[in-house]
């Protein structure tokens, strides 16, 4: 487990008060234009992965959190803005690393920042998860964290995506997730992780666990975590096929539990998350932990070797080959 | 497994013959009006348990239950009610416990006995399992049994709450639930348990494991069974939220197997009874052990650890406030 | 694992040319009417299981079989029909043994070696698998294997009823089920183990592991392989009762997943196939292993154990009889 190295920063460094757009109407799909820099001080990708460590043993709360009402300002990292609602015992966190939310290894760096942060503070039960950029609500693991880098930039990049799934997995935190877009791969298992799914009803916006089509392969606790809410079969031939699902299919084999309007996306989100949210909490929390513990143990008691499994798998030849030809594929998309 | 201490009494004694109203229309609804009282002989509730022990080494069978034929008569104990049909091979056991069955211990401990007497006698190959009380089926675990006693009386408690589950879920018997009225938690298990589930089409009559709702947790083969009923996900939501299902949810998401008018619950019982009972019983009964025995086995290769997790977490400040909040509430509907 | 003994035979010698009815419309349906003599040199049923270990430890792969291209010629053993089409990627292995394909000794074994041969070529990447004798898929497991003979014979013929679902279990070719006909018990277990199942729309052609209807017992990795497919409960309800679910159930319960008219089925699954072979291979043979290995992997631990098992169940007087009932009961029904 002493994969990740790196010298300690002041994570709390990475999360400062930006301009919030309000929670009028419309403000949960646009805004957050700026605030799209890099944080000062920060010296390498490693450290931003070493940062939730230290976040992990102090707190580091910041004012601006704890305290709230409705007119509690935004707060967030670069990559994710947070919209706290203390007076509703929630906060909305959008996903804004544009253009397409890849799951870097500093967005996920901060995605674990800051939902440890909401963890650590005693307003917060609740967190709808959603993308800044209607359209596209994550392309999933970041391609170019994976192809023509060295075994020690996989294995840090892999630890920080279990990091990320068996926090979200595992969060006390009520987990709602509002799928504004696309959410292929990795964008996908970031749903599947949280406690509810709704999806825009827009057949655009497919999801599902789509690797097998880039020629990698799930690691287990992605299928397991497929096959927890869709079943077996039906996540045998998912994940074989590597299915992405439009709406109503996604519903249907239960991928989502909800397909709404594009424009009531957000205000669902909200009304789901009072209805688990008047459930006592504690009781709720220790039902959860029951329900996905065996599941996050079996990752947790072979982490280093998948993180292995990981390095030697996408280092061969032939598997980068693979990354590449898609790459290249989706750069022409693009022009 | 010493939990359970006491004298230990004639259980014979709890078993006797009771007027029965006989088979006729309407008579499994209503009837059953007397034998309410109290068997004599027993000084307290644990005798209760310590008895199904004896009856477990001694069948302890009564004339009336081995012999049969169409005017077979009931017997019983006086919480639970027998009318046996040995001709079609099967009883039906109906919870007397007004006003809403509540499992208490005696009522646990009535339903073992009863069970294992059918059991041991090769008249009996199928029970049709209903309430004496149309409207409701029942109200699940006894809450005044986890409230405001000592940490010996919730290992009892326990103990016979895990002994009926056992019991009921690896019975050989075939086990029909005919559900003709509300089953909220312990209801809902009890149901759970037997081989289908039959649910009076009433919106009244929800179904569901809502622990949660009450701030306590079900405990994990609660989760278990109901996971092998309806599923990961399904389950997985069922249980944090504590959600009881009306009749149509309750049937798409699969917690009973059918849902028909009320007054056709008990005749439809025993049509899929003759159905259950028309395939060879040795080797049903094999598959149904195939089929259930892991699920068991992880109870009994912790029985003890569970039962003190159980008086820990029932025995916490918090918990007993909250169950005392909710009878209170209880107690001023029924005003 | 030394059950299986008898001297070795060249198995290639099972594997030869025969007259192609070729592929146009209609031939997948009827032809294949000759071929349905004995191999020469085999002196005994064991020699054919034996032979399929040879066939492991060295291809045996006959000219025919490499070639291809449209005008393929196909081949086979005396009860399974091959039809290559490695334009395609792909072949057609159909059932011949006539009147029910019952998975005899012999035919598991041909179905073992002609499967081996595919995966150790590699211009196959599919396989449909259907029946020559369109109305019955297959009648499933030997009857007459299992009835009146010795001890030896039974552990001898488990083996292979083990091997072959192993073989179709874990094969890395993509395997689709053409489902024309009736698929009871060990035939129903055959669909079961490939990735896909196509059923005919015909009432008459049922689907199910009906075994307790006959007063036999499915063993473990039957359950096993069917709870993946159609769910715990599901499977509980289905093997307690001995289910044969008519085509619209089979869709509805999933133990299919699609339904097509009659005519329609081997075309539908050539369109199926095509639709499987556009994802990469290595990446799917990856998926399909990490969500099969612990299911095979909980018979592979046992085999010994599981085949004792069968023969001390199947030795039983009792046993011995119900199936000399079941039996008499269907030669009855043939006159």
């Amino acid at each position: 487990m002493a994969l990740a190295a790196g010298a300690r920063v002041q994570a709390r460094a990475l999360l400062r008060p930006c301009a919030c757009p309000g929670r009028g109407p419309g403000a949960g799909a646009g805004g957050g234009g700026g605030g799209g820099g890099r944080a000062p001080g920060l010296t390498g990708l490693a450290l931003w992965f070493a940062g939730s460590r230290v976040l992990s043993a102090a707190p580091g709360r910041t004012p601006a959190a704890g305290g709230g009402g409705p007119g509690a300002r935004c707060f967030g990292s670069p990559r994710v803005l947070v919209e706290p609602d203390p007076a509703a015992g929630m906060a909305v966190m959008k996903l804004r690393k544009p253009p397409v939310n890849s799951l870097s290894l500093e967005l996920l760096t901060e995605l674990v920042i800051s939902l440890e942060k909401l963890e650590n503070d005693k307003s917060f039960q609740g967190v709808i998860i959603t993308s800044d950029s209607p359209g596209i609500f994550s392309a999933g693991l970041d391609l170019m964290e994976m192809c023509g880098r060295d075994p020690a930039h996989y294995a840090e990049y892999w630890k920080a995506v279990q990091e990320l799934w068996l926090r979200l997995y595992l969060s006390h935190l009520v987990l709602i997730c509002a799928v504004n877009g696309a959410s292929p791969a990795g964008g996908c298992l970031l749903a599947l992780s949280c406690d509810y799914r709704i999806l825009a009803d827009n057949p655009k916006y497919t999801i599902g666990l789509n690797e097998t089509q880039l020629g990698i392969v799930a690691p287990f606790w992605f299928a397991d975590t497929l096959v927890n809410t869709i079943g077996h079969r039906a996540a045998e031939r998912a994940l074989q096929l590597g299915l992405l699902f439009p709406p109503a299919e996604a519903l249907q084999v239960g991928i989502v539990d909800q397909v709404v309007p594009e424009d009531q996306v957000q205000s669902t989100a909200r009304s789901v998350m009072a209805q688990w949210l008047a459930v006592p909490g504690h009781a709720r929390q220790l039902t959860k932990n029951l329900m996905r513990k065996a599941t996050a143990d079996r990752l947790l008691k072979q982490r280093d070797a998948d993180i292995q499994n990981f390095v030697s798998f996408i280092s061969r030849d032939s598997i980068q080959k693979s990354l590449h030809v898609y790459i290249e594929k989706l750069q022409k998309k693009k022009v």
